[in-house]
């Protein structure tokens, strides 16, 4: 077998990924080679040094071991009566958080290392529910309530946007509306599930706003051409362009896709990175319209949490509706799906949990959670204005959009004549260790040329680097 | 949208999952409404009372809030200082865990929280590779070694298995050769993935083992109705016969996927779980032989550890093909596809770490950690064999093969005409409240019966339901 050649799935080898692409694997072996690279290729937040928020971590912590629950309070006690001086109340874990680890283990049942439901512990989907009454006003005077039954916990929100292509995508004529740009998750599992891509442009020079008539000339196309659309993909805040969507492109598309039945995917991620813009979730956008079917996705591991090792997320549905030909619902449908992989990995869940429950007036770690919350999200504002100001020192350089996300992604204006973003960004990454992306690993319209930079390294390696990305920028385009 | 039909992937929508079928979903409706169930549904230990081992809790727990290594040794050395009589020694973590998690922590570079390569740690996967080297006698001088490019972390086998037919399963002709009864993750995938089921039996009377006129004969009728057979799943220990496969049998099928260049898909996630039996790897069984494609799989839910909520595993893969029509290996084809998903979980990556890497001589854990595992495994064997006398009691009741896995897979000889194995697992749960699951629910040979039971309850609960089954079996059979 070793010396033959196998014959495999087309669609997957036909798929491609540029975040983990060509440009990354050369700053691996740069790095290897022991060369100083700061990998601003994906937005891997704690990988570049932001601290984990100490609430989530302590919780996981004693969740793990619940032994140290019961002799972290003997221990206090044991100090208290004896009065050390060397020790301080600070240096144990404050009682509230221990009674909050007893509360939450009691209602896993058995801890962490039994298989939950195959959609996720029942009281993790009632407080994502929570959550979304409370961050849209959703209640029972509106109507308009979160169902924790039409939630799954998911190992991170790619693998909630991949259940649901996988079940939407039922033919080869079946087509999915992305942004263009686009998180290349979304075409690389187009392509896997093998259905069709089908481009959508927003509006750069609007600060990437949608308008009707982009969305309906892309949907005439593809139908003209035999493409049956589905659904449509929006990322907001965007990536890769880190652009706030403002409350006008929000309702365009709902309109749209009621006109045309299509589902929409809203990959809002990033809802808790935006910086001096509003972020609009589109189950609010919706309001009372029961015609469309909506699937929203959230992640542990952006925000100012940043927890992408432990694989968390989850999905939202509304509006479900019945499957073609069989006596179940779309719920149902998602439900068998979930099961053959048992569930989601515990400790996703439980972070998730933790995110939809910040710590609340009667929690002694409130404070310490502010702090650390604001430190991160100030700390991302000023990183991604220190890049905005070397773009505005950098010839041909523009960038659009609110900041959000944790992405800037500038149109680079000018380039010497043959060259592209990819050669740009190739050079940028030899002479600086600065990983980019080139922006046509996450598509383009045609003619422009861009790069993406997460915002995320340390504010001492941006004073760095950044003049010297200034420096080879403007001889680059010259030369 | 809500009241309209929408049209679904065929595939997903026709694919069954008994283990969280009806019978289960049965039993969950009995316990909200107040009925004591034992779940014997699923291998899920940990829900069934079975302690974590704590070994890899002390460390998990330590790696997710760092801070608490200086702390614990601090706390020690002020304790031993001002000698307290109420605590001891034990009341502390050994040091050697405290220094093993920060060795732990060092490797990851930037703890748990960030993303990992798409392949796993490292670290980890040199560890796997050692031990599979330990275990199978692979070293430099035989030249048989493991090869860390070649493995990759999983969030539990099931993703590894699906990760591994995807890639496979080119077209609709492609087939996969499964034992009946098997582990409908299987059929499931298949179907999922748009190949053809082609089923292989086992001789239950022969205590499951395989014979190559029972593969030969599978794989001939396959081909004469057009089926490309590429690959073969074995799953030993088995699932759900519980049987341990011998020698011989597995020989036979190296020598068959030798002869028709079919790959081997080898479920080994029971190897710990044999009692009494010999758990040979098809690694082993491969030896020199270059000739046939290896996908092994294991997984920390199963074991003594049964730690399946935190979904951790790993896929090696051995004698990589190159891939048709494509300047790429098999191994590169697996990278891009893992890509997409970013990365297996951290704890489930770093728990997979520890199941490698038990505690060794030098190690204060190792008798806490021995002590728990030989409980573990030798209640598994208490537990098989109370079941086993309970069968005994029972008309027409046989069970085949050495014991192994966390089942049992009794022959139902006699039930009353009209009714089938599903019948009969519905009135026991209805009954007892003991839930197991239906032999069909894994494929069995035309006119036999069986269900399976996983033997994982209390052998408090075991006393107490097992009479009751008998009572019941001898009732209904004769009803």
């Amino acid at each position: 077998m070793s010396k033959q050649k196998i014959n495999v799935n087309q669609n997957i080898l036909n798929m491609e990924y540029a975040v983990r692409g060509p440009i990354p694997q050369r700053a691996a072996k740069l790095k290897e080679a022991g060369k100083e690279i700061i990998f601003c290729n994906i937005g891997n937040p704690q990988a570049l040094g932001q601290a984990p928020i100490t609430y989530y971590r302590e919780v996981i912590s004693l969740l793990e071991e619940p032994s140290k629950i019961s002799r972290e309070r003997e221990l206090k006690s044991l100090f208290e009566e004896n009065s050390y001086s060397n020790l301080r109340d600070e240096d144990f874990i404050a009682e509230d958080l221990l009674a909050l680890s007893e509360k939450i283990l009691a209602k896993t049942g058995k801890g962490l290392g039994a298989y939950t439901e195959s959609k996720g512990f029942r009281f993790v989907r009632e407080a994502i529910a929570n959550f979304i009454n409370k961050r849209d006003g959703f209640n029972t005077t509106n109507g308009l309530e979160a169902n924790p039954d039409h939630i799954f916990l998911t190992d991170g929100a790619s693998d909630g946007a991949k259940r649901v292509l996988n079940l939407l995508i039922a033919k080869k004529t079946d087509g999915v509306m992305i942004p263009i740009p686009q998180y290349p998750l979304y075409s690389a599992s187009i392509k896997a599930f093998g259905g069709n891509q089908v481009n959508y442009y927003p509006d750069e020079d609007r600060d990437w706003a949608l308008d009707r008539a982009a969305l309906e000339s892309a949907y005439n196309t593809a139908t003209e051409q035999g493409t049956d659309v589905k659904v449509i993909v929006v990322i907001n805040p965007g990536n890769p362009t880190g652009a706030i969507l403002d409350s006008a492109s929000i309702h365009e598309v709902v309109a749209f896709a009621k006109a045309h039945q299509l589902a929409i995917i809203a990959d809002e991620v990033y809802q808790e990175n935006v910086y001096g813009g509003e972020f609009i979730s589109f189950a609010k956008a919706l309001e009372n319209d029961k015609d469309v079917l909506l699937f929203s996705l959230h992640s542990i591991s952006k925000g100012f949490y940043g927890e992408c090792g432990h694989r968390g997320g989850y999905l939202e549905v509304r509006n479900v509706p019945q499957v073609e030909g069989a006596e179940m619902d779309f719920v149902d449908l998602l439900l068998k799906q979930a099961s053959v992989s048992l569930c989601a990995n515990t400790v996703g869940q439980i972070i998730t949990y933790l995110m939809v429950s910040p710590p609340n007036g009667e929690n002694a770690a409130l404070e310490q959670f502010h702090n650390e919350k604001e430190k991160v999200l100030g700390d991302l504002y000023e990183k991604a204005s220190m890049v905005r100001a070397a773009f505005a020192q950098m010839e041909g350089v523009e960038v659009f959009g609110k900041t959000g996300a944790m992405y800037l992604f500038p149109r680079l204006n000018k380039l010497p004549a043959g060259t592209t973003d990819f050669d740009y960004c190739m050079a940028l990454l030899e002479e600086t260790g600065l990983c980019t992306v080139n922006g046509s690993g996450f598509g383009q319209a045609e003619g422009t040329h861009h790069l993406r930079i997460a915002f995320l390294p340390s504010k001492e390696e941006l004073e760095d680097v950044l003049p010297k990305w200034v420096a080879f920028h403007n001889r680059y385009v010259n030369g």
